[in-house]
């Protein structure tokens, strides 16, 4: 029998970021595909939409007017998941049935004016000004003292139930930290306190001497596919310097995330020739008032695309009731991510 | 301020028998939709189709052809993600790149030679076959040495990443335990070492007591939305008598399961008028040659539909970062399902 290799047998994978496994199963790329296709996203669409919620001077579903933004626009959203005039109550039947009283809210953010860009299409500049939202947003939020957590996220494409093309991010901030932070953070604490560095700072180390995974790299930053993704083109954005939230970056570490951000988005939408779906968000500390030397700033990109602009990977079934599976190595993945063009498909002359 | 109302107020509820939290948002259910729609799967089918690798005499994949079956008929997956040819092995670096090799198998189990029907359509007496072919393979793959999980599964609809409307379900079995089971596992087993029965017994008849969750009943089973549902309209199908696997059920409790698959799926279909999707799945026991009295079999439904038969729930952004979250209350998604003819929309005569 030949020996094992990750590249043809079937494995599992940790991920000691948030303690879970995973399947892979290298072999089964191959498999043919008679199933639900995307629709790609070949709309063109107009600077100005006035039809649009979230273009400048436009009405919203409260009745007000959006400015008449140039730059970034950050509201509250008008249908938020999380309200801050919540009564505190709690439930608990024998421990069986337990519910408690959430508290939050949540924020929109408009990345841009122009109702037709999106991220990769904008310039380094532009997303600096996202990313100092974004940071601010996350200082102002988490000092609080009612919001334990803030998420940053962004549902780009309507394959990521994106229900709006304007390029724009959410903010949900609650009380409580949720599931997946929380368990990211338990697993850097216990690194931490056996290391005494931190978790992420010790496998980016790793990364960068293997350099099989790695996607791109700035002075500041990295961004690769991580040895345990789950989502076909998953990647984790990395500072090199393991810092525990945004407020802590330096303004060269800002530009360099804006860098990051549009070279990796860039080379996304080029895979396919297609604006590329993807959930995006970064994990950063929770705004408890503590310090947590462990926590290591990061951004997870889960893009739902396995083999073409229209055919994407489900998690169903064995993903669901199981464990997450994966068709495509990570190395592979990363190979392919590694070897593409950073000037966006549309900018091309032929 | 009022008090704490499950029914208005966002609130985190727990799920004690995977031991993770979820987000509910009731006043959400009323947010406008705006985004991506489902295509409803209205296509009248034949009873047999000739390019069908699943129809009975019809070639498959690996130059086979299925036998001309006339009631279920099980075979191995042409492209498994799981094989049982792979060599052991392991990779360990610095406790950050972990990875094991797995070995296993996938089978697929047609349910009926009948291309057009699905399970809702199909009777009693042809559902019970299917759970006895679920029984006999979950009894012969669990005795192997090489086998200590059995995952039986089915997706359905093309929401779900089916790829083939030919009723079908799969079977993933492997080595280790997947994650899922692996958690479910350990919280069954801690709540049974504290109390001397099992998690889901006890859980049972608070939800029987309180009656607010409860879809249907039999004899045998009973079909409730769980207090924990992260899908607007997951189910959760449970055995009377508390019993680790399908292998010790009785026969009068396999013919009641037929009875509830049928009466529960049915109101699926009804629910929006359309053959309605879902991934589901039965957990059970481990298949380690130990005892599991801490184990109680269930099935697990998980569909996407929230409102329509085209605006399904997105499990994206907050949900991959923070934690899953759900816009109607599992009370609301019950009393609706209760509320559902077990006539099947296709069988009213008008
Ligand atoms: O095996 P199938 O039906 O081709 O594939 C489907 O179910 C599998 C098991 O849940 C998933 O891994 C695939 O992403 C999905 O498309
Ligand atoms: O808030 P949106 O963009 O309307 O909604 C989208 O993102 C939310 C946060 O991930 C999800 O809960 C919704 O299911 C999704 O459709």
């Amino acid at each position: 029998m030949p020996v094992f290799d990750l590249t043809q047998h079937p494995h599992r994978r940790y991920n000691p970021l948030n303690g879970e496994w995973l399947l892979v199963s290298p072999h089964r790329a191959l498999r043919p595909w008679q199933g639900q296709e995307e629709e790609p996203d070949t709309a063109a669409r107009p600077p100005y939409d006035p039809t649009c919620y979230l273009c400048p001077g436009n009405g919203r579903a409260n009745g007000t007017h959006n400015p008449k933004y140039t730059g970034t626009f950050v509201f509250d959203n008008d249908f938020a998941a999380l309200r801050d005039d919540v009564p505190d109550g709690q439930l608990n039947k024998r421990e069986l049935l337990r519910a408690e009283a959430e508290t939050g809210l949540g924020r929109v953010i408009c990345f841009s004016p122009r109702h037709d860009l999106t991220l990769p299409e904008m310039d380094v500049p532009a997303i600096r000004n996202v990313v100092d939202v974004w940071t601010e947003e996350y200082r102002t939020l988490g000092a609080r003292a009612d919001i334990g957590y803030v998420q940053i996220f962004e549902n780009k494409g309507a394959a990521m139930g994106c229900s709006n093309p304007h390029p724009h991010g959410q903010i949900w901030a609650q009380r409580t930290v949720p599931g997946e932070p929380a368990k990211e953070g338990a697993q850097q604490l216990a690194y931490f306190q056996e290391h005494g560095r931190p978790l992420l700072a010790d496998y980016l180390a790793v990364e960068l001497e293997e350099n099989q995974r790695v996607v791109l790299e700035n002075e500041h930053w990295v961004a690769l596919v991580p040895f345990w993704a789950v989502w076909p083109f998953e990647t984790l954005l990395l500072p090199r310097r393991a810092v525990a939230d945004l407020t802590q970056l330096s303004a060269a570490e800002k530009d360099g995330l804006a860098d990051a951000l549009r070279r990796l988005t860039i080379r996304y939408d080029n895979l396919f020739n297609t604006s590329f779906p993807y959930s995006a968000g970064l994990h950063q500390s929770p705004t408890d008032g503590e310090e947590h030397p462990e926590w290591h700033l990061h951004m997870h990109f889960y893009p739902p695309l396995l083999r073409s602009a229209t055919v994407r990977k489900f998690m169903v079934g064995y993903e669901l009731l199981g464990e997450p599976q994966r068709d495509i190595t990570p190395e592979w993945a990363a190979e392919k991510l590694r070897n593409l063009s950073e000037v966006h498909y549309k900018q091309h002359t032929y």
